[in-house]
């Protein structure tokens, strides 16, 4: 079988080594990923790419052009690839209605802007574009299901709204509880929206968006930061999402649309 | 007590998460790491800095002109850092006697220009500059014994060899048991030597070496490829390496000198 990996974590590897699936030998060095997706250039989506370089073809790469700027100025990993097995970049473009990863069949995927932040070597940092930060809507062409994905949500737009309404699952940014959760663990000076990422509790937080949803709705946390109280699976905040429907991420998880 | 990182490897998040020496937690986010020395600016020995990047204080970087050149131009992994907890460059002077890491006492560290190649998107890759790769020797002060760490050895020259035989211990290039293994697996068109790397057997190879230090000398291999069969604790590689007294390392290996 034919895998997308979206994003490259820099737990990459022992993702890898997790999961038999994706490692089916018929050749040295070998992968079932046949290509790599990218929601934008930050750090903790892009440093697995270094431990991917070994790789016996070029990997295609799937971005838009504000992540292919970061990924060959700010930090171009993209340039050092090409240095060890190549990339094929394959442009994600906002207007078109969609794509398609090559060799894997019955899925239709979708980029959809956010609002957020690029990474901070990103030239668009203080004044972000349409562009630097995507969910990706990926449908069973099939069954018409969709999943959406969306790591990097400073604010809830119109467009991204109307995705989650219409998705059988949600897989949304859970990076912080509350606003000022890293400055008050003493890790920033700065607030979770201002960093790109709206928080789970308070007014117009995450928990208020995801109550709208029909509850037919799957309603996952992803991105979770270490700062963040629903790690600790005896804390309130994570009975509180408990109450409310809203599952927490764990490495390995399945989802079938 | 404080800590020296020799290189960042790509695992160093399971490195840090099974040593419990390295996690005082006298703070959030705390280390016992206070220093960083690079050997090289090759990608198995950088990656890791991508995942120190949320430090709470800048990190001292021991490192030569050529390592700082390919970190900060062809993978400008420490130009990135700087939008993160920032770097203070500690420069390595191959003239000078040696430097101490700020915060680790007792110990004197000596940098040995090698014989060897630079990572393929260094300016040096077809033309190498002394310090393009360095050996380091790690002396105990109070003992005077002294540990030789050298993964990327593409020759012994002199300087070297009296080294190696100065040396309670030596942790030499492992990366491949023969000089043709990675074209006959057919991952690579390059012999081991054409990309920095003395192989173990043959003549003129690793063991012969090794075989004429003193038999003291606790001879340890490092820095072993994927494709070298002495990562199989039953191949015949491996029963040679035993019967000349040649240790492999292991992750979590301590030495005391």
């Amino acid at each position: 079988m034919a895998w997308a990996l979206v994003n490259a974590s820099p737990d990459i590897l022992a993702q890898l080594q997790a999961n038999s699936l994706l490692q089916p030998e018929r050749a040295v060095r070998d992968t079932a990923i046949c290509g790599i997706v990218l929601v934008d250039g930050q750090v903790d989506h892009t440093t697995g790419l270094y431990m991917l370089r070994e790789a016996t073809r070029s990997w295609p790469i799937w971005c838009t052009d504000s992540v292919h700027t970061d990924l060959t100025k700010g930090n171009p990993v993209l340039n050092v690839l090409a240095h060890y097995c190549g990339v094929e970049r394959r442009r994600i473009d906002l207007a078109g209605d969609g794509f398609r990863v090559d060799g894997v069949a019955g899925v239709h995927w979708h980029a959809l802007p956010l609002t957020s932040k690029p990474a901070p070597y990103s030239p668009n940092r203080e004044a972000p574009l349409a562009g630097d930060n995507i969910g990706l809507r990926i449908e069973n062409s099939a069954t018409g299901q969709a999943l959406l994905y969306a790591p990097g949500v400073g604010a809830i737009d119109e467009a991204l709204w109307r995705s989650m309404q219409s998705a059988a699952c949600v897989l949304l940014d859970g990076t912080c509880w509350s606003d000022d959760e890293l400055i008050r663990l003493g890790v920033s000076r700065k607030r979770a929206r201002e960093i790109g990422h709206l928080p789970q509790s308070g007014a117009g937080g995450m928990l208020e968006w995801l109550d709208r949803l029909p509850s037919r709705t799957r309603k996952v946390l992803i991105h979770i930061n270490n700062t963040n109280p629903i790690l600790d699976e005896d804390s309130a905040e994570r009975a509180e999402l408990a109450r409310r429907g809203v599952e927490v991420a764990w490495d390995g998880m399945e989802i079938t649309l």
